[in-house]
């Protein structure tokens, strides 16, 4: 394992003194953050005060230390076929998913992958003694037929029939098939369990996953700082939220809450990392006392003495493998142990109930406490969509300036996006991976440029940019529709109708009560009278400093909770023509409470978080109505009212024209 | 049992043979007859071509005989408890309902009424030895302050708390819970189940309710004609029916299916009865075998010898009674029993698993098949609509045209709409109850005027008419609001915009796959701009000559089904003043099958059934969009062309003004 013996030679003046002191240490540590998205706050933690240059250096050194993706090996499958027997079963059940749930996968969980070639960030693999299928969304056919193996995976659509049905009739009767248990909740589990209920085919749990044994050069885990998320970003304590899960505990008789989910553990604890690419998490678990106290299991390592002060001497920190230990314990202790269901891994509910426990299901707290923001984490998210906005706006008037003559291609404007972005010293890295589709890569919703996929965008292409950027005050998400050069009518009337619906949605009005997917219904109907609809949600939640999908409240077809005053959505219709453009606008706003109805119901009302102009040459005034164009022009007034503080100069003149009133 | 001998003797020529030979199994039916609610059908049955005065006669000497409602007693109570002991319970459960869940009760299963003395049309009563409570949702409030007597009773909203939780707490440590296994589904006793499962209370099911020993001067069970509803109405054969379920239980492993639904039973063998006030079901069970084959348990002397033929040799006809013992059969011979879990009777499920046999659930096919209209039935229900606005006119003259000076109340009203209805030979009764609510009534959303309640309408008034037929060839639901004279400008601006909700998701289009939810919002949004809510769905599924009210689909915002080409709905958005006035505007609608959209998808748009004017007087007509007055510009011309040949002279005129563009 080479290493530049000089850089460490450099870097230790500037090490803390266990460091400085043991050089060694400090190799080990450069060695297992390969795995690790957020460098720079490892950076902090280990080398405070380090002069950028130097840091550049470090890591420079190491992300060229990254070990290159391994080709894929078509051999692998059938090393694994020979462990079923020793494991005693017939069948691999391989989903794309790590025991945490987490929406982007750190490198060394991509098990499926591996074992597949696929690189799809959807898909689940079934894996028997003589056939293997692979089974995917619509979004991953191409790809999936691209990287497959067709000799050894047959790629199949998940739905059409079922995947469960069609395995049911196509497995070989009596087959054993195995599954890791930490990587499906136990609500997976029964769901399958039940799929299969009237087939002689068996579901067996493995205790360890034998892909793992296989798999040899395996990417070490994420190795990332922890850091406190203050209390002046939270308005909540660690300590208060906890004792308010204490409090439903005592009333549900569970004396214990165990948490797995990243994002839940990271706001009950306040704390913030960088163990996936595009959320700043950390790999643990946590067990909530029915007293507010509190076990957490993390890689301490990863814990700066100031991390330790801020989580205080209620939370006990253990190592993440003393984490089984505990579970049997609770358990042998008969006490009664509250899971979502839906959330937790099945292996936690198996130990559990296997040393003893009582089982009561609860949907994990944090997710509906998290979706009703505090005045500081509003007040954090009007800080970042600043940020965000005067990034947004140097990237649009680069992009406007951009010579026509010039070849532009996708990947540049993802790299110019993300580039303006880190200008800011509290950009902590893009919130997912950038959307930019031009021409007839837009009408693809969830295409992503690569380096096989670059595309030279042409004058009178319109573009799609989906981005957003993770900031200590706040998470952002962002959607702009542009066009290199003029754009045609079609295009134009496409884009204006799509601008009327998000125009609908941010103005609306509703009472207490009303139903996600009733706002769903409302943002549509003005493209669904030009007959077009979008195949995907009107709206997600969005974390604070977090996930930048808050799954449990959605406007869509399936958004059945109630919006609530303090929750943070994104409002994103769109439009998709097959191989000719797609066109999005996303800003991200959250409702309030506005004034009580003639009829008594409190209303509530959306306030937009998101600044940054809208394109207006691509919009048809004449075909918005007159409630339209005032909110359009208010908003405009509102971008520049909030950005012109933080740009000068060219940006400045730029943004003043782009926010006149049309 | 006195009776008319001379009728008797009048009626013998006109009877049918059987009749005419026997006297007194004649009269027999004619006691037995006072449960019926259809009568004139039941005079057609036994008294074929009978004279209009004759018939009158007849429909009179039996209105007679009705028993009075027999006043509430008190001691009923204590009689009831003292059966406790020997049942082996401590409470008893009394919902409001039968065992076919029909919505509108016969007299004879009003068992809450009779042991409370509450007559409001939803509602449960606990009896425990010590204390009685009723559960019952806001709108009864005042209603059962009014009807109980408050030393038995205690009066409770049955959400806050849940009552299932204010049960778990409030009675006695190891309470029996009697129930009568016939007035639950079994969904229902698991639900109940669950939430006591942390109690000491326990459930027993009753083989015969107590109240019923109780009762000596029961009203009869409904007697009523049983008619064929021939194909050329349905469009799809009984047989052709069955088939179909017979197919889906070969795929389910099934040998039988059990239906006691009403509206099921009569959609599926095609016939139609008089049972219930409102809705032309048969009390009836049915059993429908995996060949097609069926079993029909009836009350046989219903059946008139058409009907015999119209449903065939396949399908074997019993008595009520015999029912119970075909279950036992069933279970006797091991066999697999489809049953919808959440609308059968917890008592068939127990008697067909206590039997031997195995419940697989399985959603009543019924409902969902009944949703998609046939051409057959969509052609019935725009002659019912035109029958229906014939009536609708004549009466919206005959009030237009009442002096203001003449007293005028809601029973006038309700009394007139029905008169103007039943000048249609084939209209067989209301569809429900008309609503009459008239200026702050009219704000009451359930409210109907009662001897006790009716209002004299003032001028200035502003009044909600709510009312249906049910006539052979189709069912009618039309609500139109009106004015006593001159509206006050408030009061049209509301009634304006509730018409311009109206007429947006009459125009609306949507992709397929759109939910009942998605175009509740979009109904609501021009409402919620101006601060208004409505407190109930914005439409519900009406059945062919059927159930005005078909659960399975729904525009609202529990709507979750998707709306498919062929579906009836409702669409009646309102606004409701406490204590000023009400306001709704209601016609039935079909989705169908639009153009392909310009993103693929196929668009459903919908076409309005209901052919009646509204109130021109009371519109803004500048409050409305464009779009909007050309709809109803549209709606009008469509009237017009739809009645006109139905209507003469003044009527047809008054139709005319009413019709013209606005």
């Amino acid at each position: 394992m080479p290493f530049d013996r000089a850089l460490i030679d450099r870097l230790s003046p500037h090490a803390v003194d266990e460091v400085a002191k043991d050089i060694p240490a400090a190799l080990e540590r450069i060695a297992v953050v390969e795995g690790a998205q957020w460098r720079p706050a490892w950076t902090d933690l280990y080398f405070p005060g380090i002069p950028d240059d130097l840091r550049a250096d470090l890591l420079s050194v190491i992300a060229d230390r990254v070990p290159p993706a391994s080709p894929y090996d078509p051999t692998r499958l059938a090393a694994l076929r020979a462990l079923f027997d020793g494991l005693g079963i017939d069948a691999l059940l391989v989903p794309r998913a790590n025991e945490h749930r987490t929406e982007d996968l750190p490198t060394y969980a991509k098990r499926l992958e591996w074992i597949t070639g696929f690189t799809g960030s959807a898909g689940t693999a079934m894996i028997a003694r003589d056939s293997a299928w692979l089974f995917i969304d619509g979004r991953y056919v191409l790809q999936a037929a691209k990287e497959l193996d067709s000799a050894l995976f047959e790629s199949r659509h998940f739905q059409r029939p079922p995947l469960w049905e069609f395995l049911g009739q196509t497995l070989p009767e009596r087959t054993r098939i195995g599954y890791d248990a930490r990587l499906h909740s136990s609500q997976e589990v029964v769901a399958i369990e039940k799929a299969l209920a009237d087939t002689t085919l068996t579901l067996v749990p493995l205790s360890e996953n034998p892909i793992d044994r296989l798999w040899t050069n395996r990417p070490p885990k994420p190795f990332s700082a922890v850091v406190p998320h203050p209390i002046e970003r939270t308005g909540v304590s660690s300590e208060d939220k906890r004792a308010a899960m204490a409090a439903d505990l005592l009333k549900l008789g569970a004396r214990r809450l165990v948490l797995s989910q990243l994002d839940s553990i990271a706001w009950a604890f306040n704390i913030r990392g960088g163990d996936t690419a595009f959320t700043p998490v950390v790999e643990s678990h946590a067990i909530i006392h029915d007293n507010g106290q509190a076990d957490l299991f993390v890689e301490t390592r990863k814990l700066s003495p100031e991390v330790l002060s801020h989580l205080g001497k209620r939370v006990s920190l253990h190592a993440m493998e003393a984490f089984e230990g505990f579970l049997g314990d609770l358990g042998g202790g008969g006490a009664t142990v509250a899971l979502d269901l839906a959330r937790t891994p099945k292996w936690i509910e198996t130990r559990l109930a296997s040393a003893g426990a009582r089982i009561v299901h609860q949907e994990d707290p944090t997710e509906v406490a998290r979706l009703r923001k505090t005045t500081e984490e509003l007040n954090g998210f009007r800080e970042a969509m600043t940020r965000d906005g005067v990034a947004m706006v140097r990237f649009m008037r680069w992009f406007s300036e951009y010579p026509l003559d010039k070849p532009l291609t996708e990947m540049m404007i993802s790299e110019k996006v993300t580039a303006f972005r880190a200008m800011d010293p509290t950009f902590r890295g893009p919130s997912f991976a950038t959307i930019v589709g031009s021409g007839p890569n837009g009408a693809v919703i969830h295409y992503h440029p690569t380096k096989d996929s670059d595309r030279v965008i042409e004058p009178g292409d319109v573009i799609v940019l989906d981005s957003g950027g993770q900031y200590l005050s706040g998470t952002t998400d962002i959607t702009r529709t542009l066009c290199r050069g003029t754009a045609g009518n079609f295009e134009r009337s496409v884009i204006t109708a799509v601008l009327s619906c998000h125009a609908t949605l941010a103005s609306t009005r509703f009472p207490m009560g009303t139903t996600g997917t009733q706002l769903d219904g409302i943002t549509r109907a003005n493209l669904w009278a030009m007959g077009i609809e979008y195949d995907h949600g009107t709206g997600h939640g969005i974390g604070s400093f977090l996930a930048v999908h808050e799954g449990a409240i959605r406007i869509s077809k399936e958004g059945r909770r109630a919006i609530l005053a303090g929750n943070v959505l994104s409002n994103e219709p769109g439009a998709y023509l097959p191989g000719r453009f797609g066109c999005r606008h996303e800003n991200a706003v959250v409702a309030r409470e506005g004034e009580i109805g003639l009829t008594g119901e409190t209303f509530l009302e959306f306030e937009t978080l998101t600044a940054a102009p809208f394109p207006r040459d691509l919009i048809l005034v004449e075909a918005l109505s007159p409630n339209q164009v005032a909110w359009l022009d208010a908003y405009h007034a509102f971008v520049l009212r909030l950005l012109s503080p933080h740009l000068e100069g060219a940006d400045l003149d730029w943004l003043k024209g782009a926010c006149a009133p049309l």
